[in-house]
This record gives C-alpha cells, structure tokens and sequence, in this order.
C-alpha cells in the first residue's frame, strides 16, 4: 500500500522502489537457476511480458514468424497482432504438450522470430518439454522464450518437495532458453500488476529502447511509462515473507487438493483432459454448448470457474484460498448439472 | 487501498470494480464534452491509451501512417515500433504547436490511418490548435486521436475559472476528433495506474480484440490481461472528493504557482519556450550540454525537474503539491548554476 504512488517507470525519482524490483529480479533469476544473469524486469503481468519480449525479438532478429502450441496464452495472439508477427501454431499431443516433430518441421532458421514454449498451460497447467524443445531450437539458431507466467513459481516448488511425477527443465538450466515469463501475482502470492520478465542477455531489450529525455533516465525499453510499483514492493514482501519453504508449503497443499478434487471427479465418472501435474485440473466435457451451460449454472450458484476449448470443459485452479472441504460440494454441484 | 487485488481484466468476477470503471469513464466523458458517448478505458496510463488507440486504428483502417507533431509524447513512437506504423512528424510552429499547413501536406486519404493532436505536451504544457486539425481530418475523412493525457484535466478547470488566455477546443465538442487520453493518474491527482482511453465510437475496440474463453468475458480488446483496478478506484475518490470546483481550485493554484515562476525567472533574465498556458514552465537553455549539466546539478541540490529537447531546457510542472514559497530558492538555485 505504501508503494501506490511511486512509479517504476522513472527510477532516478524512486532508487528504492528500483533497489526492490532489482531484488525481485533476482530472486525469481535465482529460483529459474538464472543466477548471474543480469537481465529482468517486472512488469504489469504475463501478457505484458509475452508482448515486450516478442516485441525485441521481432526488432533484434528482424524476422516475423513465431511458433507457439497451440495451448499458448491468449496474449502471444495479442502480441502477434499488435507486433503483426505471423503467428503459426504447432500441435499439441494427447497430453496437450507441444509436439516436438510438428515443431521440427515448422521451424527455419530464415523465418522464425522465436519459438514460445509453456510451463503450466492456462487450460491444463501441462509443462511443453522444453528441454527437447530447447534442442531443437538452439539447432536452428532460434531464440526460446517460455512462457512460465503460472509454471514459474509453481513447478519450481513442487519439483523441491520431491513432487512424484518427473516434471521436465523449464528454465534456465537450458542453455536454448533466452527468455522467461514469470508472474509474482500469480502463485507468488503477490497483487497486480507483478508479472516478471526474465532474460538471459539483458541487452535484447535495447532493440525496443525509445528516447524519453524528459525522464530520469534517457531512454526507456517498455510498453508502459508510468507503471504501478505495488505489485512489485508486494512481490519482495511475499518473498520474503514465504521463502522456498513457505512456497513448497503452499503449493503442496494446493497441489494435494488438486489430487483430492481429480479423485472426486474421477468417482463420479468426470473424465479429466491430462492427470493434474500442477494444481490446475481440467475437466473434459468435450461439448462447447455443455461447457457454457455448465459454467454459466455454476456461476448462478457462485461457483466462479473458466471454460476450456482444448477439450471443451471446465477449469479449476487449486488456489492457495480454496479449503479441501469445498470440493464434495463443488463435485455434487457440478454433477448435478452435467451428470 | 481496498482494491488492490481485484483485476479489472476480468469484470465478471469484479463487477463492482467494473462499475466503479464505468462511472469514471462516464465522468471523463463528462469533463470532456462526450456525454452520451459509451466509450472509454481505464488503462494503465497514456503510453497503453495511446498504444491501444493507434492499434485499433491500424486494424480498423488497414492503413500504416500515423502524423503526429514533433513535440508528440515518445508513447507515439512506442506505438509505431511496436505496431509496424510509420510515423511521419508534423511540423511545429514558434510556439510549439502543430503547424495545420504542414498537416495539410502531409495528410492523405489513402495513407493516413490517424492523426494525433497534442493537449498539453510534455515538454510545454500547449496545445494544438485541435479546432483547426479536426476539419483537416475530417476532409480527409481521417480520425483524430488528441493526446489529452495531461491537458484533459488541466485546460477543461482552467477554461472554467475564465483563465484569461484562449484556449482551442480539443475535446468531444468537435465532430472530427474521434478518441482521447486523459489520464486520471496525471492531473485528475489519482494514483496509478489510471489512464483513459475515450472513444467516439466503441465498436472501435472490436478491431483488436483477441478470444479470451477461460475469463469471464469471451474477448478482450486490451494490451494488458490483469489490470490492477486500484487506480479506478482512487480516481473515482478523487472526482468524488474534488469534484469540479474543487479542481478548478487546484488548477488555479497550480496556474498562479507557474506565472510566479514565469515571472520571476524572467526578472533574471532567463528565457521561456513558450508563455505557460498551463503549469508546465519550459525554460530555454538551447544548448544540449547545458541542460544536461543543469538538470544534474540540480538533482544534486534535490530539485528533480526534466530535461526538455524542443528547445534544450528544463522543465517544471508545478503539481499541486508545490508551494508558491519554494519558487525564489529554485530560481536562484538555477541562476547560480547558469547565468
């Protein structure tokens, strides 16, 4: 609350509000094993961040072609159209996790910008194999940006507490992955507007740098001017607050409710888009006309949850907030509207 | 305070938010002569309004070329990197504003996607004669965008208090202006992020918006996804606490404030770009390093101000936290550092 009126966008006028979002930086740097790089930026969310690196990528590369799953977050459409990069989408297998051969023969070396990969898909919360992927991008000599806006402070946690399932590397421990998005307000716990951009060479936001003499700095490399520092003194608080330990904490229950409820569903005979690998559970109902249905009766009865397209369904997001004892009454609801 | 974690990108599950949006758009529109108009934003500042703007102008109008003026806000050259627009300057006149026969050279029917008309420029606080610029465009049958973001709560107060200089009209009263910025962060004294995007026309945002299924709403036509909403809140405080008089009694503060120091920097021989006609005080140095020079020396002694390009200067905006009493010190200070 204190940090409403100060503005990141003019860090010679706030140096204490910049000293905080650099500690931020690094944090999220050193949670993605990004320590020693120099390059971030917290921003106003995900999409943002999408946008701004796509945007130096197109500059910087002078290409305009960018490959993303077809499970990508709406904002690289946006991005796509605001930067008018031609968007093309490579397919995703069963599991909704991009397809390494589609990949492989839609990438080049000529046309291809960046190739956008996903940790925690928005539907599924699935994790793309970004280490083949990786691969097959550093052999092109093309850049890969992951989008981890929810995966970021998720899967790094889950990973620590021994999660049973093999996850695949996400971050920077993947010498292909030149960029990161990654988003304190999601499961950092922290308010908007938080959302992380995280570089593996900073200077690939000079490629979008504008003159702005009438700031404290001479030129500025964003979308925004003015941008809220909240998020961001929120973010450092949480950090700080949570710890690798308070987040392993959190997201173990989180992820526990997520089984808890996939279980559920599962008695009822609910079938779910992939088993739950991140505390996002999907529930196919592979009928759009049903899906709008569903959601809409559930919102009649304040259960407030998104609709899916890849299946038709219903999403939950096992959110820290959310107790384990709402689950029976959710899974009942949601039976008796589609059952 | 209260509504920091409440995101304005998704409105059905923030409806009040959305209201308390909805109200402020309907109170600029208000100030701004488009009453009856039901279009408008809040967004993140004037650097997103005017992005989003150029966009959806781009898309709508399937053409490339912006016109601005040269002392055009760098959110205009933002834009069209980002968007792939080619932005031709208009020529300015001596005292800084748009010269409407160099528009009239440079506008074409089949080129021009939108003029952008400056209320209250960075570095002077003037305006285009927008009256004239509108009848331009509309011969051309091109739109016109004013870049309000400061001026739209400056000269609307100023104009009310029968401030003696004559200002043109810039806003909803002319037929041919069809979108403004005006940023309640600015001068409206809320906090960020808060900026406006009015439009004539709202189907206009149709152009840009991209399927959004897992929100509440079905599309979004917005750079950013999460916006934090607390700026909307603030500014529908601050309207409610002000209120016209009440701003009219800022202004004229802040007015009286920057003739004072008009004045006295004249007294002792410095020079203006141009005579305030708001509470933007652009002092003439017309040298690069001597400003340079000047704004750092000053920042030594605590008095953070801008430096200015058209001419090389320094800056002062007199906010309404200013006090009249600290003028002598900062001109003195400046004389000792230039003269």
């Amino acid at each position: 609350m204190l940090f409403l009126e100060s503005n990141l966008g003019d860090p010679g006028l706030y140096p204490g509000t910049q000293h905080l979002h650099d500690s931020v930086v690094q944090m999220l740097l050193s949670i993605l094993h990004g320590d020693g790089l120099m390059g971030g930026r917290i921003l106003s969310g995900g999409s943002e961040a999408n946008i701004t690196a796509l945007w130096a990528y197109r500059n910087s590369r002078q290409r305009r072609q960018v490959l993303a799953p077809e499970t990508a977050h709406y904002s690289v459409g946006t991005a796509a159209d605001l930067l008018g990069m031609n968007l093309s989408y490579v397919r995703v297998d069963d599991s909704y996790a991009m397809s390494v051969d589609d990949l492989e023969a839609k990438i080049s070396s000529e046309k291809t910008a960046v190739v956008v990969a996903m940790a925690g898909t928005t539907e599924h919360g699935q994790i793309d194999p970004v280490d083949e992927i990786q691969l097959v991008c550093a052999r092109h000599g093309v850049p890969l940006h992951v989008d981890a806006a929810f995966g970021g402070l998720v899967f790094p946690f889950l990973s620590r507490i021994g999660y049973r399932k093999r996850l695949p590397a996400f971050d920077f421990t993947l010498a292909g992955v030149t960029s990161i998005t990654v988003d304190p307000h999601k499961m950092g716990m922290a308010t908007a507007p938080s959302g992380g951009l995280l570089l593996r060479n900073p200077t690939l936001l000079e490629a979008i740098a504008q003159p702005t003499t009438y700031l404290s700095s001479e030129s500025l490399a964003s979308i925004l001017g003015t941008r809220c520092s909240a998020g961001v003194a929120s973010a450092y608080a949480m950090f700080r607050f949570y710890g690798i330990n308070g987040y392993m904490k959190l997201l173990q229950g989180c992820m526990q409710n997520a089984e808890r409820l996939a279980a559920q569903l599962k008695d009822v005979g609910f079938r779910l888009a992939i088993e739950p690998i991140s505390p996002v559970v999907c529930i196919r109902l592979d009928d759009e006309d049903l899906a709008k249905r569903t959601q809409r009766e559930l919102g009649q009865r304040n259960w407030l949850v998104s609709r899916t397209t890849q299946p038709h369904g219903i999403r939950v997001v096992m959110m820290p907030h959310l107790q384990g004892a709402i689950i029976p009454d959710f899974v009942s609801t949601l039976r008796s509207i589609v059952l």
